[in-house]
């Protein structure tokens, strides 16, 4: 469906009631929007700062069409909606990113495939359906190497390391009879992500290359700048705009790379793309003139892009995870600090419950 | 009532529901607030980004009471909130700032007695009870002054300009029997204002001194630092400071002030005391580390302040009044410029629509 431009006090409908959709909610609101966020959770963090509120199942077609008929236009804050869902709603209503971006990025062969047609590298990778596959691929890849369920995974879900043949069985039988993807071992020296905006109108404008490291493969503290050289950092922006461009994408999307080699050799490979804004972007609400949260409404209103522009030399960003958000007074205490906390009731272990970002020097 | 600092979660109430209650819930979302807007208008800007929302009467007791039960701290985003209302809240609820500050600040004879008390200047003036009073007013001020109601005025309201003594009748008659106060003009090289916070803990954290340009009584432009001397500003802000100390004020207030005299004769004359964040820092918001509405929201909770560091040489603020949000679609083509709507359906002459902030260079 085509869209118009949103105007003031129109309603803009965010699928997903998390932390990402509490933070586009907070800029489009800032902007003068109205916001309906459609989620499970009755206390979702998004639904405490909107407007409007549905919450039910992603798959409630009665509750989906007044859902669409209320809004202008509608975004997502993570990429696990049914596809079928956003088919359903792009049927009355404009949504961006649509299900083509969607269908990509939850498969995992098809984002790899997608990466490699554009002339991107990837790490080595085979199918496994079955567990004779899982063999033939440990032969063609080697140890180490991560099996991973073809779809819906995210912060390590779905994901089982293979250090030796021995641990085949086990990482096989905990893909639990799904589609699973076998990705050799990267000897990486540093992860990265480009975190890039596009608007209806095609332009694309990128935050810098961000530095990401992990812990129990859950983002855990990411710096901007990058440790990047100007060839592999241009190369990284290059490649997530060629992704934009083929998907016809709109709105900011979050491409994850590996770092390899050294110097004149460096390079990087695509690992994931998430269609939606980004955790490695969160730096942007205190870092940059425009968040990444609002960069996603400006793209998805039709609205020109603002400037990505950093404000210090470094910005890092930290995410507090589970009881780490019990530091949110000390990190109160710190004037320099900039404390972001979600308004989740319950801190679980590996829940991402809030995030901190500090503007540093050079 | 003594009130423990806030946890995440916790609900913070806020008496009023325009744009500076938005800004304000915006903020205390950020850091893991929950907010319950209390005031007259079902759609107020500051209820579309809350999660409780109280449509009531400032006199209602029995809504207020159970506005009061379901916060942990109460605030209010203007000062012309019934004090009877606020001293119903403070038996049940703590309520930061309080009924102290805001009786000073609604009555503009007592807001310049204090300032005299605290050895700041202020425009002469006197006490205008009857038409007599007017001209023994006008005999010993001169003319031109400002007739103003005492009380419950607010850009520009309930004001009337006497340039001759032949415009005494109509201004009298404007104040429509209202107790009213006698102004002297005052011939000031310019309007600075200073937004500053003090915490629980008796901490003073003032920004910077903003200069301030208005049209029609409302303010227009702000543009920090004002372009005022180093001692000049070192008194203003001394001056906000023993306001604030002798209310025994929590949270963000602004002062305003008349800059008179140039060079080493360069002083400020009080004007105006606001109970509440201020339009003249709605520049923080994009432009300071700390917003000024993160700066009330980390008072009043009881928390540490924040640093009130400028983020660029010079940032400006421009109010968008009436129709002047039409031309928000040209300001977001502008990358530079950070666009903030508040959610107002009616755009009626002389009403704050939004404002756009730009960091700019020295």
């Amino acid at each position: 469906m085509s869209a118009k431009p949103l105007g003031e006090g129109d309603v803009l409908g965010i699928l997903g009631d998390g932390q990402l959709g509490r933070m586009l909610a907070l800029a489009a609101a800032r902007l003068g929007l109205t916001c309906h966020v459609y989620g499970p959770d009755q206390h979702g963090p998004a639904k405490q700062v909107s407007w409007i509120q549905t919450t039910a199942d992603f798959r409630d077609e009665a509750k989906l069409a007044a859902f669409a008929a209320d809004c202008q236009a509608v975004t997502l804050e993570f990429e696990n909606v049914p596809v079928e869902t956003l088919r359903f709603l792009e049927a009355r209503v404009p949504v961006l990113p649509g299900s083509a971006a969607l269908e990509v990025s939850q498969d995992r062969l098809r984002e790899k495939a997608l990466a490699r047609a554009l002339g991107a590298g990837t790490a080595a990778f085979a199918a496994v359906d079955s567990r004779a596959d899982l063999d033939a691929a440990l032969t063609r890849l080697g140890c180490p190497a991560v099996l991973k369920t073809t779809r819906l995974g995210y912060d390590g879900k779905g994901q089982a390391r293979i250090m030796t043949p021995a641990d085949a069985d086990a990482a096989f039988a905990a893909m639990k009879g799904q589609p699973a993807i076998l990705e050799a071992f990267v000897p990486f020296t540093r992860e990265v992500s480009v975190v890039a905006a596009r608007g209806r109108d095609g332009a694309f404008v990128p935050y810098d290359v961000t530095e990401n490291e992990h812990r129990d493969h859950i983002l855990h503290r990411s710096v901007a700048p990058a440790r990047i050289g100007a060839k592999a950092a241009a190369r990284a922006v290059a490649i997530a705009r060629a992704i934009a461009d083929e998907l016809g994408y709109v709105g900011v999307l979050g491409v994850e790379f590996f770092v390899i080699g050294e110097g004149a050799d460096e390079d990087v490979l695509v690992n994931e793309i998430a269609p939606r804004v980004h955790n490695s972007g969160h730096w942007t609400l205190d870092g940059a003139l425009t968040s990444q949260f609002e960069q996603h409404v400006r793209a998805v209103a039709g609205w020109p892009l603002g400037s990505p522009r950093r404000l210090s030399p470094r910005v890092e960003m930290l995410n507090l995870i589970g009881g780490e958000a019990d530091a949110s007074r000390g990190l109160l205490a710190d004037p320099e600090a900039k404390l972001h906390l979600y308004g989740k009731a319950e801190a679980r272990p590996g829940r991402k419950m809030g995030h901190v970002t500090r503007l540093l020097g050079g």
